[in-house]
């Protein structure tokens, strides 16, 4: 997405410097005494890593939420998620739509039909949708979540336990003060809950789904056909992995995890496990115990990640879909890219490719570089954390507390750059287009 | 490579069908019991495992070659291993060869300084020329190995056993006889021969370098800039991935298998396994104990593999190089790949991105299909595994020998479409082009 727009420099600077401040603002009011339940100052480097993951939504943790922090820490917490959360979320939505604006008006003579058809009536207006959107939902599944905790909490207790999930659930942040049952054990309690299972893969959904595609569909409501091309990829996109995913975890934890429990739980579970690693970091199951394949499973997930201009990470479900609709069109000896009867600029491949192959070589050295800090560490565990890292997922296998200051400034810096989005960093970074205007001669290689 | 080429549709059947019926006579051959030490029948999954790992020139194995093959199956698949690797490099070089040629034609009025330099004299011709090479490196190999296995071996063992690890490397096959010594102990003996290390590694090298660039070098000896840019870029990732490689290889070892052992014996076990997985297999030091991040390594070098056109299988350094171009043609915003003075044709994407999406989708389907299979094995051991099979290069973290039939068909398959190429395999099925002269509108969506 950023890399179409070149004006766009110093607003990816502002959006990176932005989110450091809010980061080294958290970092500050973590580590004070008043933040910890011991009421001892944190580490540095272990408030730096609770800020960060909670300003990046990402939900990996190095002490158990609600054992370490006092609710003073808590609401910290809760605070960097929203601002991170909905921060992002507005940022990359004017982003997506000034982009989009431009292309639109370039392309409104030549193709009527495929302009497109948001036009934003200015900054503010759509500030406070979104807002007020956000509000709206987090709100009512709050009171249901607080219903719900009230059953083995007092009453204060489960409301600002149905504020703490509600938020963290939409904002794909997968933070928990479930420590009070048990340390570290998310969700797991309430994995035979329905109501509790639906509200919180609804608010994930929702969240991961993006402002733009929720406008869409505000607009068009159940008209398909009138859909935007990125509604349409995007929803079949979801309910396909979804559907395909649900279906390969039962089967791979059928004689695991899912052995001696009711099919509705079997169910609940499925579909829980194949929704959270799309970026929300729950988990309703024990994730240390997941099968080898369950563990690739998450992992393949946590890499694909939800929907640009949403509250995930990931390499989005649309670059993914573009890796699809290249391999189909370079099968068929077509120069094209069609889906929904619609045709994909040339341009968005390269953007494709540089989008994974920056991520997972990102994700790579960084793997490398932990195991050579911690050569102790098993690599399946490596893998899944730094993929989790990148992808702000915060699902762990659970070395993240045996991790040592170098590499939790690692999976730091992993959490960071997932969040602003691989290319904005380098971006950032690279100051000078260089125009090149006289041209090299062309000369082929070959590959593959 | 193949996606360019409209016409040679029914030259990747052939060529899959050849290599299939070679398999096949090599798998009836390999399960008589002639074929064995022990004088029985051996199980056809099992000998179907070896033709196919000899044919594809894998060398992964589900017995150990010396120990439960006779000399008569010892030269079954040492004439699999010369027929597959030959075979196959001489197919690719003419593919190549044909392509590049077309191309020359095409753009001789366009760009005189880019037409492509060689010219064939004909199919006989080059394929004498690619045997003859290939005999003479083979031949000298073989005596200088004799020499060294002749101070353990009686001469008529030093000299079979010369010419099979002579084409064993040059192939990069990896099978090896030094189960003679210790089962499965690949080239451990020999860690410490400084000859015997030279000599496979040049082996290794100059069969995974592939023809025309052996051709290109022939042509203008020293003179780098007169050079194609297909060889420059070979070369320089080449001795880049070398270098980088057995730096990381030693800093990832330095206290666990290069511990306690003489300066000269680091410096050539790191060499050799920053230059062996990239398709060659065979092993200096035991791989079963390989630190986690030796493991990382090697399963990122298996996965780039070697040189278009040459034994060697992965990916291939090419796609890498295109793939890496095109971040950094993102990142300066820049509509063009360019390197060392020329520019790649933008399509060039494309095809590097379905290559790399087709690799590790199905390197990735495989390993969840064996971890549906077999619950019990390790993650990381699945995905070298499975990499070793796809990328044709034959090492192992030990768990050949305890795969199911099933999941041994898996890695059969895998090896089959590895050498074969995915997208030949694709390309095999797809029959139809699609002409598409109505063009769809153009609508945009957002990635990344
Ligand atoms: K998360
Ligand atoms: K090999």
């Amino acid at each position: 997405m950023l890399l179409s727009t070149r004006g766009n420099m110093s607003y990816a600077k502002i959006s990176v410097l932005a989110f450091f401040t809010i980061i080294m603002i958290g970092t500050f009011l973590l580590s004070l005494p008043i933040s910890s339940k011991s009421g001892e100052f944190t580490p540095f480097i272990d408030a730096l890593f609770t800020a960060t993951s909670a300003t990046c939504v990402t939900g990996l943790v190095v002490y158990d939420t609600y054992n370490h922090f006092s609710v003073f820490g808590q609401i910290v917490i809760l605070g960097l998620i929203q601002i991170g959360g909905l921060g992002f979320m507005i940022i990359a939505t004017m982003f997506l739509l000034a982009l989009r604006k431009r292309i639109g008006i370039k392309e409104r003579g030549l193709l009527k039909d495929s302009v497109n058809s948001i036009h934003i009536g200015g900054v503010v207006r759509l500030t406070k949708h979104i807002i007020v959107g956000t509000f709206i939902f987090e709100g009512i599944a709050a009171i249901i979540l607080a219903i719900i905790f009230n059953r083995e909490m007092e009453i204060s207790a489960s409301i600002f336990n149905g504020i703490f999930h509600s938020i963290s659930a939409f904002c794909n942040a997968g933070f928990d003060l479930m420590g009070r049952f048990n340390e570290y054990s998310s969700l797991t309690r309430y994995s035979n809950d329905t109501v509790m299972n639906i509200v919180i893969l609804t608010l994930i959904t929702i969240g991961g789904i993006g402002f733009i595609v929720w406008e869409d569909i505000y607009r068009h409501r159940h008209k398909f056909k009138y859909y935007q091309l990125h509604t349409k990829i995007v929803l079949c996109t979801t309910l396909f992995l979804i559907l395909c995913s649900s279906i390969l975890f039962y089967m791979l934890e059928a004689n695991n995890l899912l052995e001696n429990i009711s099919v509705k739980e079997k169910i609940l579970s499925s579909l829980f496990h194949a929704i959270s690693p799309r970026t929300a970091g729950f988990n309703t199951v024990d994730t240390t115990s997941l099968s080898e394949g369950s563990k690739l499973l998450t992992i393949i997930l946590m890499v694909i990640g939800g929907n640009s201009g949403s509250t995930a990470g990931g390499i989005k479900t649309t670059t993914f879909v573009v890796l699809i609709l290249s391999v189909i069109s370079s099968v068929r000896y077509s120069d094209e890219l069609n889906i929904f009867g619609r045709r994909l600029e040339y341009n968005i491949i390269k953007r494709a490719s540089s989008v994974i192959t920056i991520y997972i070589s990102s994700a790579l050295v960084a793997m490398i570089l932990i195991s050579l800090i911690q050569p102790e560490l098993v690599l399946s565990d490596i893998i899944f954390e730094v993929f989790s890292a990148i992808g702000t997922v915060g699902l762990s296998t659970g070395i993240t507390s045996s991790l040592t200051t170098l590499s939790k400034l690692i999976i730091i810096i992993l959490m960071f750059c997932g969040r602003i989005g691989s290319l904005a960093v380098v971006m950032a970074v690279a100051h000078n287009k260089k125009n090149t205007l006289v041209k090299s001669p062309i000369e082929k290689i070959i590959i593959g």
